[in-house]
C-alpha cells in the first residue's frame, strides 16, 4: 500500500502564507486557485485583513488554520516556526506592496506580489534593490504572461517568423469604470482610483501595466521612450481612466498602446498584435487559446493551443488537449507553476531550469516606470519621454 | 491567531480516492484539477493502475499516501477506515466502471464517475438500481453541462426566452481518430476502438453521448425516437467513428446529432444550436465564455459568461468576471463542485440547495441507451428507433 | 477620337430579355444587377408581369423600351426581330419556370433561369429534354457556385488537397418563415408555399436545392440515396419548412444537410463544410469572401478571395483585391458572366474555355430530383430513396 | 408593348465621362461597376490614358465610343455637345485631380473624384474654391462611407445611443508595401510612393484620409489638433508607410488613428470603434455587414445589413435582404448612388433630398490637411498640430 522505496516522491507542496484577500476581494481568490490547480502550494497562513475580525473570518471561510491580522506578526512568527511559510502571495492594494513584500524578503520568504510593482517608482526602486539582495524568488503576476499562446509568440519572436519587428500594438480596453463607481463605496472602485493607494496612474497603472508588459514579454523589445496622452473622463476621477501611448523601441520599431476602464461595453479586451518583416501574430485575451500568424504572402493561420505547429515554449505550460479550452485562471496559475519550479530549484540548491521564466523584479520596475512616464508625458502634452530607471 | 468562535469553520474537504488515472492517463488528471479548483476535497487515496509498480509511482507522483493496485482492496481497506474516502472518482475506461462503482456505492461511498456510465445497456441498468438501493451520490462526468454559459441557455429555455422548441442541432467534430491511431499502441485509441472496453458505440459513446446529453439539459426535451447512420471510416476500425443521428421529440420537436472522430481539423467541436419559435441559442464549446441569443425579430446578441444579462444559474458557477474566460477545468470543476454540495448535504444530513445540479444515474442511463439505440437504428439502415429504457 | 482599327472592340452586349421580375418581386432585381455588374448584357426587352399595366409600369421603371405582357408574345416577336434578345432570364415563380422556358429555347434564344428548375420533376425531365434538343445556352442561377471561395474550394477538392471525402456537411438556415407570414399576403411568402406555384417541397426547394447543389458542386460527389424527416412547424403550412436529411454518396462518403426557414434569428445561412482523409474546408455565405482549409496535422488556415494561396478558379471570378469583400451579386454576376461567355463563344461559333462553369440542366434535374426523393424519403419514414433520374 | 402615357419614365443614365483608368489601372473599373450597379449612369466618353494608344485601345475594350487622349480636349469638345457628358469621374494620380477636375466643373460638367482630393494643400483649396463658385455636384470617392453599416453607426451616434462620445479608435492596416514594391516597377505602388504625384503624405493620404474621413463621418466630431508619429519603415521610400497618430476633438473626445502599409498579413483592415458614455460600435470593412453594438450595462448586439434593428439611413442604401452580403462595390456604387440623386435634383431643378449623403470638398479639404498636418507634426517630434483649414 505505501510507495515503493523506488518511486521518488514528489517535492512536498511549498507552504504558502497570503496578504490581503480577504472577504470582499477579487484577486486574492485568483491567486488561492492559481497556487491550487497544480498542487504544488499549500495555502497555511494568512493575514487576510488588517481587521482582526475580518482576517479570522476570511481564515475560516479558507480553512486556513494560521490567521494573522498584522502581516508583520505573520512574517515574524513564520520566519521562527519550523513549518512556516516558504513564499507569501501579496493581494493588498498597490501601496501596500512593498511594506509587506519587505517584510517578507528581509526573511528570506519568497514572495509572489501582485502587479503592479508598486505604487511609487522610488518604492519600486527600494523595493527591488531589497529583494535583489535578499535573493529571493520574487515573481509578479503579470499573469497574462503565463498565456500558453503568449509563449507560443514569444517562441516565434524569437525564432525569427516575424523577422524583424516593426509594429507593436497592444490595447486593454474595459468599460468598468465608465461611471464614477468610486462614489457608489465599490470597494475595488475605491482604492483603485485613489492616487493614495492606486499611486499616479489609474488605468494606466492597473491595466496599462499589463499591456506594456506583455508586449514586451512577447517582443523582447526595449523601450526607447513613449508620448503620452491621458484622461480622466469622468468628472472628478483623480487618476487616469484612459491612456493613448505612442512608443518608440531602441529596435526603430515603433508601438502603440491603449489602455482605458471607459470604453462601453468592453469587458477584459487585451489584444496583441506585432507586424515584422516576415509575418505578424494576433492574439485576444478574451479568446487566449488560439494565435493567429500573419506571414506576408501567404496565407494567414491559426495556432491552437495544444495543437499542431506549436512549440516547447507553449507545450510547457499546457495541461488540457487542443479544443479543451484553458483560460485566465489556467494562465494565472502558469505564473505560480513557474515560481514554483524556481522556489523548489531553490530549495534543492539546484540550478533553476533555463525554460522557466516569469514575470519579477525588471518587469515590475519597467511598469510603475511606465506609468511614471506616462503621467510625465502626459503632463507635458505628450512630449517624448524616457523611463526614469 | 486561531480562528474565534464565533467563525463557522468551511465544512473539511471530502476525502476522495480515484481509480484509474496513473502514468499516462489524460482524464485522471483533468478530475484531479477539477477537484482541486474550489478546494472542496482532498485526494487521499488512488488505486490508479492494477499494476503495482505503476500504481505506487503513480501514487508517489501525486503526493498520495494511501495507494492500492486493486480497486476493490480500495473499496474494502477505505470502507474500514474512520478517515477513509467519503467519496470516490472513477477515471477508468467505460467496460470498467460498472464492477468499480459496484465495489464503492454497496459501502456507502459516494461515486463520481467518468461518462458514459457503462460499456453496455444491461451493466448500466443493474448499476443504476444498486446505486439508486444505496443511496450514494453518484455524478457523472458529463463535464460540459458544468459550463455557466450552458446554464445559461438551460436557464432561458425554462423561463421561455425561447418559446416552444422546434430544431435542435448538436455537433461534436473531433480528427484524432482519422487515422488508425490505435495501431500505433496509442493507449486512449486503443481502448476506446475496443468494443470489449468502449462498448458497441465509438465516436457515438466516447462524444455523442456528450452531445445527447448536452441537448437533453439544455433543451429538457425528451427523446421519442432516433434515426442512425453510422459509419466506420477508416478500414479496420472496430467501432463507429462518425455517426449521423436524426431525433424525434416527445414535443414534436426535431433534431440533428452529428458525431465525428475523423473530420480533419477539428479538435473538439462540440457545439449546440436550439431555435424555438421565439428565438435561438447557439454555443461553442471552444469559445465556451460566450452564448448567441438570436430572437426572432430582433438583433442577435452575446451574452458574456459573467456578464450584463446573465443570470443566477451562471452566476452561481461563475468564479471571475466577464472577459475573464473560463475554461474546460473550470467546467469540469462545476461538475465536482455541485457534486461536493450534494455530498456535504448528505453529511450535514440537510436537503440539497434546489438549485444544485449535475449528470448522474438517470443521465448515464440515457447515454447508454442513446448509444444502443443509435447501433441498432444503424443496424436496421436507419429505422427510427426508441431508446430500450 | 474614335477607336483605331487595332483595337478590337468588345463583343457587343447581349441582348437580353427578362420574365417576371416586376414590381414588387425580389430576385428579379437581383438578376438585372447581376447582368449589369460585368457589363455584357444590355436589358432591352421585358414580360415583367402578366398584368399589362403593371408590365407597362415595371418596364417605365427599368428604362425598358420593349415591354410585353405576355413572355409568349415577348418570345414570338423578339425572335422575329433582328436586334431581338438573345437570351431571356426567367425569373418567374417556380411553376412558370418550364412554359416560359420551352418558348424561349424553341426559338432558339438562350435562357437564364432561376432555380429550383421546375416546379415538377415530370417538368424538369421535359424541359431538360427540349433544352438539350435546342442546343441553346441554358444557365440555372444556382448563384452560391458563383463565389470565388467556392471555385476555390472545389478546385483544391479536385487536386487531392482533401484526399479522399468522407464527410458532406451543409446547411441552410432562415428564419423569414418562422411565422405563418403566406397568411399576410407577403407575395414571397405566399408562392414560396403554395404546392401549385412552389412545388412539392418547401424549404427544400427554395433552399435545400441551393444547399444540396453547392455541396455537389464542390465535392464532385454523386449522390447514391438519401433519407429525409421533412417538417411543416408551422400550423396550417402546406409545404416543408424545415428538413433534415441524410446523404450517401456512391464513393462511399456520408453528409447531412439541414434546410430551415423556421431557425429564428437566422438570416440567410448557408454553411459547407467538407472532410476528407487529409483536410477539411469550412465556408460560410454570409461571411463568403474567406475558406477555412483544417488540415490533419497542421494549423487550420484561412484563404483570403484575391489573396495568397489562391489558385485560378478563383481568380477568374474575382473583382477586386484581397480585403475588399465582394458579396452576394458579384457571386450572383459570375453565374451571369459564366453564362456570357457560353453565349458569345456560341455567336462567335468558337468553343467555349473550358474554364467556364455554371450550373445547367444536369444541376437543375437533380435538385428537382432531390426535392422530390426528400418528399418520397420522408413520406415513407425516411426510407433510404434514390434521385429519379 | 409601348410604355403607356400613365407611366412616368425613370430618369435618363447619367452620361458619364471618365478620365485615367485605363489599362492596368485599379480603381477605375471599380469606379465603372460602381456606376453601372445601380443603373443611373452611361459610360459614353473616356480619356483613359494620356497615351493615345492606350487611351483608343482602353475604350475599344470598354465599348466606349467617344475616346480621347487628352482631358482638356475632353472637356472642351464634351461640352460643347448637346449629348455630352454631365458628369465625370476622375481616376488618375492624386496630383493629376485639380488640374482635371477645374477643366470641367468650369464647364458645369459635376465631377466625381477619386480621393483623396489633391496632393497637396493649396491646390486643394484652389479646386474647393472653383468648384463652389461653379455649383457642380463634387463627390469625392471616400467610398467606406457608403457602406450601409456605417450609414447605421452614424444615424445610432446622432440619436444618441453612444451618449457623448468619449473616444474614437480607428485603423487601416494593409502590407501590400511591407517590401519595396516601388523599385519592382508596379504601377500602384510607383505613383502612390512617388510625392510628386502621390503627395506628401503615403500610408497617410492614401489609407490614413479614409479612415480619418470614416470616424468623422460616424461620429460628427471635429478634430481640435493631432499629434503624429509617422515612419518610413521601407528603406529608400520617399512617403510615410505607417502613420500613428493622437487625435483630440473639440468636443472632449480623444482618438487613435493607425495606418499601415507595412502591417504583414493585413489586407484592407479598416476597423472602426466609437465608445460613448452608453454605449460604443465596432464595424469592421472586411465584414462590412455588420456593425456592433456595445452597450455599457447590457449585452453587445450585432445588426445586419437589412435585418431586425435597423433604420432608414442603411434602409435607402441597401439592395438584398440580410444574410445576403454586400460588398465593397456596393458601398462604392452608394457613392456613386447618392451623386445621382444629386446630379438629377440639379438637372431637374429640385432640391435634394435631406437624407442623400457624400462625401465632397469639405471631406477633401480636411482630408489633404490631415495629411499636411501628420506631416507638421511627425516633423516637429510630435507636437500637437491643428488642420490648416
Amino acid at each position: 500500500m505505501a510507495t515503493t522505496a523506488a518511486h521518488v516522491a514528489r517535492p512536498s507542496r511549498i507552504r504558502l502564507g497570503m496578504v490581503g484577500g480577504g472577504r470582499g476581494a477579487f484577486i486574492g481568490a485568483v491567486h488561492r486557485i492559481a497556487a491550487r490547480i497544480d498542487d504544488q502550494y499549500e495555502l497555511v497562513a494568512g493575514a487576510f485583513s488588517s481587521d482582526p475580525e475580518k482576517a479570522a473570518g476570511s481564515a475560516a471561510d479558507l480553512g486556513v488554520a494560521r490567521s494573522y491580522s498584522s502581516f508583520a506578526e505573520m512574517a515574524a512568527k513564520e520566519a521562527r516556526r519550523k513549518d512556516g511559510i516558504e513564499a507569501v502571495a501579496i493581494v493588498t492594494p498597490n501601496h501596500m506592496h512593498a511594506p509587506v513584500a519587505l517584510q517578507f524578503l528581509k526573511r528570506g520568504i519568497h514572495v509572489i506580489c501582485d502587479k503592479p510593482l508598486t505604487a511609487t517608482l522610488p518604492e519600486a526602486k527600494k523595493l527591488a534593490k531589497a529583494a535583489q539582495e535578499s535573493g529571493v524568488v520574487f515573481a509578479l503576476t503579470h499573469n497574462y504572461t503565463g498565456y500558453p499562446m503568449i509563449r507560443q509568440a514569444r517562441e516565434m519572436v524569437q525564432a525569427g517568423i516575424l523577422g524583424d519587428i516593426r509594429l507593436v500594438n497592444v490595447e486593454y480596453a474595459q468599460d468598468w469604470l465608465a461611471e464614477p463607481l468610486e462614489n457608489s463605496g465599490q470597494k475595488q472602485a475605491d482604492w483603485r482610483t485613489d492616487p493614495a493607494r492606486s499611486g499616479v496612474g489609474g488605468s494606466t497603472g492597473d491595466i496599462g501595466t499589463h499591456a506594456f508588459n506583455l508586449a514586451n514579454f512577447v517582443s523582447g523589445l526595449t523601450l526607447q521612450e513613449l508620448s503620452a496622452d491621458l484622461q480622466s473622463f469622468v468628472p472628478g476621477r483623480r487618476v487616469d481612466d484612459n491612456g493613448h501611448v505612442l512608443m518608440r523601441y531602441t529596435s526603430g520599431a515603433r508601438g502603440m498602446l491603449w489602455c482605458s476602464q471607459v470604453a462601453s461595453g468592453c469587458e477584459n479586451g487585451l489584444k496583441l498584435r506585432i507586424y515584422g518583416t516576415k509575418a505578424g501574430i494576433e492574439w485576444e485575451q478574451e479568446n487566449p487559446n488560439y494565435l493567429w500568424v500573419t506571414p506576408l504572402g501567404a496565407p494567414r493561420y491559426r495556432l491552437s493551443r495544444g495543437g499542431a505547429g506549436t512549440g516547447d515554449a507553449a507545450a510547457r505550460v499546457t495541461r488540457v488537449p487542443a479544443g479543451h479550452p484553458e483560460g485566465y485562471l489556467e494562465g494565472f496559475a502558469n505564473i505560480y507553476a513557474e515560481a514554483a519550479r524556481a522556489i523548489i530549484a531553490r530549495r534543492d540548491g539546484v540550478a533553476m531550469d533555463a525554460a522557466v521564466s516569469f514575470p519579477g523584479l525588471k518587469e515590475g520596475l519597467q511598469g510603475v516606470a511606465f506609468v511614471d512616464a506616462c503621467v510625465r508625458s502626459s503632463g507635458k502634452n505628450g512630449a517624448w519621454t524616457k523611463l526614469a530607471l
